[in-house]
């Protein structure tokens, strides 16, 4: 029994049930469970001593969040962390999210930052920009961000799905919205090639040919709900918050 | 410079200040990461193959709380955990973890199960019954737990201080309220000796002569934190949630 690849409707579908009153997760819970997920797993691919400097790009939804986590994480975990947040999400928990960060002395950068120059002093980057939800076009400034990654040597951890990848349709090169003209779909916006992939509950449809590393975390998926929906998936070592999973696991 | 042992008032300080306006953690986040690293040590302490049934004592505060979120992350490890919690506390996030143990089958026991039975089926207890905020007396129905998990061959994990010791006094011969007439001091509750210790945050003055194996748990306390109170905390291995202290950590 393969893995299931899950489509975008099923994996906003899993998280409403998971904090729906029966399933009874806050989203504090799931969002610190994921983010150390993402942690452990660029922990497991890279090492402190080789990528102490890690660039966790956040986009303004709980995949966003998830980052915020994961840079708090990474820090205890020895790394040096800068987080870049372009534009904060409106959720309070965000707020609380980046307070917690910069109590740790971590950098925070913002919509006026000189993303390139961060990018250049960033031994690996963590991509949690655009989530299962996400919806083309690529907005600003989230459009150059992707071409600056792509353009890049440094090694990306994507989580859920590389940004700027359709959630279902995958690796294709995607349009960016032109502020000027919202409807022109003039300009495309680079293709991001992670090294790592972490994909969060169940891998989703769009990753399927994804070549790289792939971890899974969200130990925390109910046995119930992961039989209801046929999810099948592996079992986690000892007491990790990540399964690598191989091509045992990533091929249907 | 070794760990600092810190008294009842110092521990309350850091949980208000790590969850003040200024600290921004939830009690959501707090618990998810103290009870999953209860959980780990737990694992490394017992393996899943050999002590699989874990019964998990849970108080009515926020130490309750910590084992009802190891009792869930225990389920993922691959054992089989039971949760005895019989006086429930009434903050709603209790209610909300007691409903996601539920939904992965756990077993919870409330006031009229038969503890007893409870405890002859388990291979190894996780004490979350009295944390930090503990004072004399011990109440009902704690005083007769306490006197059967003294009794029992079971091996016990104790959270923080090991349940009916002081928090700053140490291992002594506590006094159980008598319902009939709560003045009384007529009765001792027999004092638990647990093989394995996870002191949260940092560990208790009670706990200096404690001779089983240490974990310190609670990889989420800032470093300005850790320095203000001078806590000394040790390094944490890899992405591990938990900290054993060997003789030169655990001695002052």
């Amino acid at each position: 029994m393969s893995i299931r690849y899950i489509g975008q409707k099923l994996a906003q579908h899993i998280d409403d049930e998971l904090m729906s009153a029966s399933g009874a997760f806050s989203l504090d819970q799931l969002m610190e469970l994921a983010g150390l997920s993402c942690a452990q797993a660029l922990a497991k691919a890279y090492a402190p001593t080789t990528h102490r400097r890690v660039l966790v790009c956040c986009g303004p939804g709980n995949q966003g969040g998830d980052g915020l986590v994961a840079a708090r994480h990474l820090h205890h975990f020895a790394y040096t962390p800068t987080i870049y947040y372009p534009k904060p999400g409106a959720k309070e928990l965000y707020s609380r999210l980046v307070r917690q960060a910069r109590n740790l002395d971590i950098e925070v950068l913002g919509p006026d930052a000189d993303f390139g120059q961060a990018l250049a002093q960033a031994d690996v980057v963590l991509d949690a920009i655009f989530g299962f939800s996400f919806q083309p076009p690529v907005r600003a400034p989230f459009d150059r961000v992707l071409d600056l990654l792509a353009a890049a040597p440094t090694p990306i951890v994507s989580v859920d799905i590389p940004s700027g990848w359709g959630v279902e349709a995958g690796r294709q090169p995607l349009y960016a919205a032109d502020p000027a003209a919202p409807d022109s779909k003039g300009r495309t916006v680079a293709t991001l090639d992670p090294e790592v992939l972490v994909s969060l509950t169940a891998p989703k449809e769009g990753v399927r040919e994804f070549k790289g590393r792939h971890y899974l975390g969200g130990r925390f998926v109910p046995d119930a709900l992961a039989a209801k929906y046929e999810l099948n998936l592996p079992t986690y070592p000892g007491t990790d918050q990540v399964v690598e999973l191989d091509a045992g696991h990533a091929k249907l």
